[in-house]
């Protein structure tokens, strides 16, 4: 490793520290150095507050150091426009920095190298793509949603090593470890909303709400209902923050929900179900960066068949089921070149399971 | 890492080399050392050839050294008794070594601590103990026959990441890449002996040898088949090497296929079906160590419900196929209560697939 690349690292591992909070923002973190010396940290503060750049900047500040000629590492190049806050770039610019080294340029199309820009116009050092891959893979979400419009989708399934979400009888709690069920909390609390059928209301009724971890926000939970057939006192339901999406129009069942806190979208495809890549363009629009899905083996199939998932989130459990609920209620193919490829990610060993990230 | 430790493991790398070929005796290593210079090595022979120890003393002479007062380590305590070789140990007394380190005791109940004590009666220093777990890994096989007189059974499985392993209409070449394929005759090369089923006979042809290794012996080919129904041009019988096992008797049958070089034993059990635990325990009497089973979903699934599989070679694709076959074709489960819990034992990429081992 580089000298840029140990420091850029340590940035990274500050941007983790925002991952659960910064959304709909990235989670970015910043190094400020002089003389060989770390003089300031910070990473990105809940929306409206700080970005990483100017929690740095006050934070070498506040410990007195002078950080006209330092050179700061930030995963994710300085924003140059305004939107909650003013423009880092500018920030940095007034701070006398000498040299600005990036992780990559900002894909969100207002700032697209303009903020490298700026600082190269003040004079400032600049550089970016040092551990690049690893920043994109930290804000996977934000860059899908600049990017293709739409969220990371996160598909999560829980099984045995033979396939199976759950016995015949429907029986499915617990297939997997306490830590892998903790495990899969984290990954709802990344993610901006959280996506299930009406199938798993009605079958399992469940909150959907991140409970192992304190979070701020609650994920905004999402239902895919096309007959909107849902019951008003649905669990899911409580609290309010939730957002159906359906096929049909019901202008009485959609006020009752309204009055419960659940907005109501129509968004019908050719079939009168719900239109599924519609639903992730609206998502995007309504600045979600990662979408987790736990859904039944029906949505989760039609989710795949329609190209909405980017990732499949695999529990597998050491243990065999035998004959029960497969994880993709998907029609049988005629040859094997129609299979559905992914690629392994990553593999790890959570508790007594195994998890297993799969891109397609 | 101890220094015995650094010299065991090297003896344990040396016991690899004898890994495909010298069952039935269990894979040896052995390193001599003296004045803190490794002056011979050695692994097993195939059957009837020299064991470890003889190997390296026999090296050490070779290029000039004297191994009296130098240490040894062997992977397995020297053999006490008169087989296809006579005993180790006394080699060991004859050559006056000073020292002799075993990564453990021998289970063969004929030496059974009995070799290290002749060392010690002939007045050299002994020790065992050392990386024993790592050496009864590379011995699983042998260690279990010793002990419970039966082979190491271990079952593979090439499925989908949604756990099937053909489509429904049976095309199942190829769910997994050429490097899981290669591996995976990398486990048949090891075996004594290689189990399928009648069904799989039936539908696939297989011939189950070993290709993808250049291999000085091939395993045994094993068939479970009840009702003695296989075709005498099944290409599994070809070249011979092939034991049936069955439930019915029918001498002419039995004597058409005995004039093709194949075996046929008939062990029953109270259902009329070939009796698997009983299969197990002659194939431990035929000096099976490892037991490689490829079957198809039904026989599987035998097997274990009839606690006769002690490890799970699984090969895992990225690809989704949905509807199609699963890996054992076990009855629904009442409650989750009376699953099959194993453990993951190793996890490892193999090619583009994953390669999971899982103990019960």
């Amino acid at each position: 490793m580089t000298q840029a690349e140990i420091l850029m690292s340590q940035a990274l591992k500050l941007a983790e520290n925002g991952l659960l909070s910064s959304a709909p923002n990235p989670a970015i973190g910043c190094v400020i150095v002089k003389d060989g010396r770390v003089i300031g940290e910070g990473f990105t503060q809940p929306p409206g507050g700080n970005h990483a750049e100017i929690q740095a900047l006050n934070a070498a500040v506040a410990h007195g150091h002078d950080v006209r000629g330092a050179t700061v590492y930030v995963t994710l190049e300085p924003c140059s426009h305004f939107g909650r806050t003013p423009p880092c770039a500018d920030a940095l610019v007034r701070a006398g920095v000498a040299k600005v080294v990036a992780a990559m340029q900002d894909p969100n199309p207002l700032v697209a190298g303009q903020g490298l820009a700026r600082l190269q116009a003040a004079g400032i050092e600049t550089e970016s793509g040092v551990l690049a891959e690893q920043a994109r893979e930290l804000n996977i979400g934000f860059f899908s949603r600049m990017q293709r419009g739409k969220p990371w989708v996160r598909l999560k399934v829980a099984a045995s090593l033979d396939g199976k979400t759950a016995l015949r009888n429907g029986q499915s709690q617990w297939i997997t470890s306490q830590a892998a069920r903790d495990d899969g909390h984290m990954w709802r609390a990344r993610a901006g909303a959280i996506l299930t059928g009406i199938g798993t209301v009605k079958e399992d009724d469940p909150q959907l709400t991140v409970r192992a971890i304190q979070l701020a926000r609650q994920p905004l939970r999402v239902i895919v209902d096309s007959k909107l057939s849902i019951s008003p006192d649905a669990k899911i339901l409580s609290g309010g923050g939730t957002l159906i999406f359906t096929a049909i129009v019901d202008a009485e069942k959609q006020a009752l929900l309204q009055d419960r806190g659940t907005e109501v979208v129509v968004l019908p495809n050719a079939q009168g179900k719900v239109d599924l890549p519609q639903v992730m363009l609206e998502l995007g629009k309504r600045q979600i960066n990662e979408l987790h899905v736990e859904a039944g083996a029906k949505l989760n199939a039609s989710l795949i068949r329609e190209a909405c998932v980017d990732e499949l989130l695999v529990y597998l459990a050491p243990a065999i089921l035998g004959d029960g609920r497969g994880m993709f209620e998907l029609p049988a193919l005629e040859s094997l070149q129609d299979k559905f490829s992914l690629k392994f990610h990553q593999v790890m060993q959570v508790g007594e399971d195994l998890r297993i990230l799969a891109r397609f």
